[in-house]
């Protein structure tokens, strides 16, 4: 299985990383004719943090969730993109000093150590909103129906927004420092409330996103895409609880640091369900997630090895 | 005309409000069921920006240009927050300390001011995101084809995105203190140049995304999407070289500040063209503004209204 998968995801990336290039540079006929093509600064901005590596999670699930429905991959490359688009921008505002304040993103300065903070701010602007472009680009050619193409953009914002990832970002902010106030009633019900909301929206939201937008676009009936969108939210919450517990016990050669949660005061699984109990946690989300795909039969095996990734994976 | 227009844009800016605070706390399903709604932090902060004040021009320019076609104006209400919206997003990220670092908004204190730096980020975020999710529930309401519904979303992020305003704030940066340098070749011609296209981004760009999307919610043909299209440029930029010339000899008590173009080595109209020759510009752009309005007859009235209101402001 492993070696399938790292082919796959080789693969899968390779393609993924051809087509950002292409897309955040192109310099076609705009919606808009009269305007010109973007100013250099922020194109090379933009596009320093899209190709500055990472898994492709996100992009990979939009064409594995169009692929148990038939749909070749490649048709959803738009969206693939705009996913990754927005995954990016999540992290370049993320990093900014008002935010996580770092310096490094995968061992390469983060963008606003290398641009400015302004042009990071913009550069992430951009990112998002070419993420809606791409996705109704996509629409228009596989000829959705009007409905359809309206729940591609939905099914994206409500991902990524204020009630989806960004809501999740909020909730982080308010929580920082704040856990053992949270953690204060006996039996840590407030923390782990706080924490679970924080992770379905931080994360899974978005990862979900990605697997309903692949759905959608190969036109989806209701009931696989509630599998899909509940596969997202298993794998989403297990890549969360595996990254708490690889930040206190993982290999900080491999990860690039370690035990930054514990610095900061913050809710984590381990702190909450104890080293053993997140991982029985993480496992249970994993067996969910290969239930929620028995609609799809053998059209879901990347689906299946991707939920196995996200456990066992070691960064 | 000034009273029909002044009865016009206060009943609007009414509707646009009541629409606004509705729109961006109300708690209805997500397009992803299990999404919660987003933390009270992130409402009160998008929130407040939105419902500081200002001209709502954006989201009646959406309202009259759906009119022109004889769509009621009412019908793309969520169209037209979501270019607030957008405009809004676009006034929080432009305080940031990174960027303008300011800390009055029309007479408030801007965003970061009040909820921090981070919270101002992440509410400019959903605030984005929001607009696209409203275009696309505004699509889905009117039922629109697919084809208008791709078409609604890309000329919104066109307008809005790094090709379009995004593109111009970033242009802006780059011009920045740079103004002695660009001026340096004899006739000004690069100055000019660079002139043109920070305005026809920072400020036509979103203003003519406004028009764009109201008439393709109205099923505009292509000739009406035209002519609509450069009347948004048209005013966009008249809209801006009257900017110019309120900062140089504008009521300070009315505009709140004056000056400070001239401080920070900008490049402005006054600069390039004189005072006269700017107030000429300007003229000469409204003038074009109304004849791009002839194949709408009556119905186009308010957009007249609009652009010598655009060109006869004080403040």
């Amino acid at each position: 299985m492993q070696k399938k998968l790292e082919a796959y995801l080789k693969s899968r990336g390779t393609s993924v990383e051809k087509a950002l290039l292409r897309l955040v540079q192109r310099r076609g006929r705009a919606a808009i004719p009269f305007l010109s093509p973007m100013p250099e600064s922020m194109k090379k901005s933009m596009r320093y943090s899209l190709m500055a590596g990472g898994k492709r999670l996100r992009p990979v699930l939009v064409m594995a969730a169009a692929e148990c429905r038939g749909l070749d991959g490649m048709k959803v490359m738009k969206t693939a993109c705009a996913l990754e688009m927005i995954h990016t921008y999540s992290l370049i505002h993320d990093d900014l000093p008002a935010m996580d304040d770092d310096d490094l993103r995968r061992g390469k300065p983060t963008n606003h150590k290398v641009f400015g903070e302004a042009l990071a701010i913009l550069a992430g602007d951009g990112l998002l909103t070419m993420a809606f472009e791409l996705a109704a680009e996509n629409a228009a050619d596989l000829k959705l129906s009007g409905s359809n193409a309206a729940e591609l953009v939905r099914v994206i914002a409500a991902g990524s927004g204020a009630r989806g990832m960004v809501g999740g970002q909020a909730a982080d902010l308010e929580a920082e420092g704040d856990g053992k106030r949270l953690m204060s009633d006996g039996a840590g019900a407030r923390a782990k409330k706080a924490l679970e909301y924080i992770h379905t929206h931080k994360t899974a939201a978005l990862i979900t996103a990605s697997l309903e937008a692949g759905a959608v676009l190969a036109g989806a009936a209701p009931a696989e895409r509630c599998s899909l969108r509940e596969y997202g939210r298993s794998i989403g919450l297990a890549f969360q609880i595996v990254d708490d517990i690889l930040d206190r016990v993982g290999d900080k050669s491999k990860l690039g640091k370690r035990g930054s949660d514990l610095d900061n005061d913050k809710l984590t699984y381990p702190r909450l369900y104890g080293l053993d109990g997140s991982r029985t946690l993480a496992r249970r989300w994993t067996a969910k997630a290969h239930a929620c795909l028995k609609p799809f039969g053998n059209r879901a095996e990347p689906l299946h090895w991707l939920a196995d990734f996200v456990l066992e994976r070691d960064r």
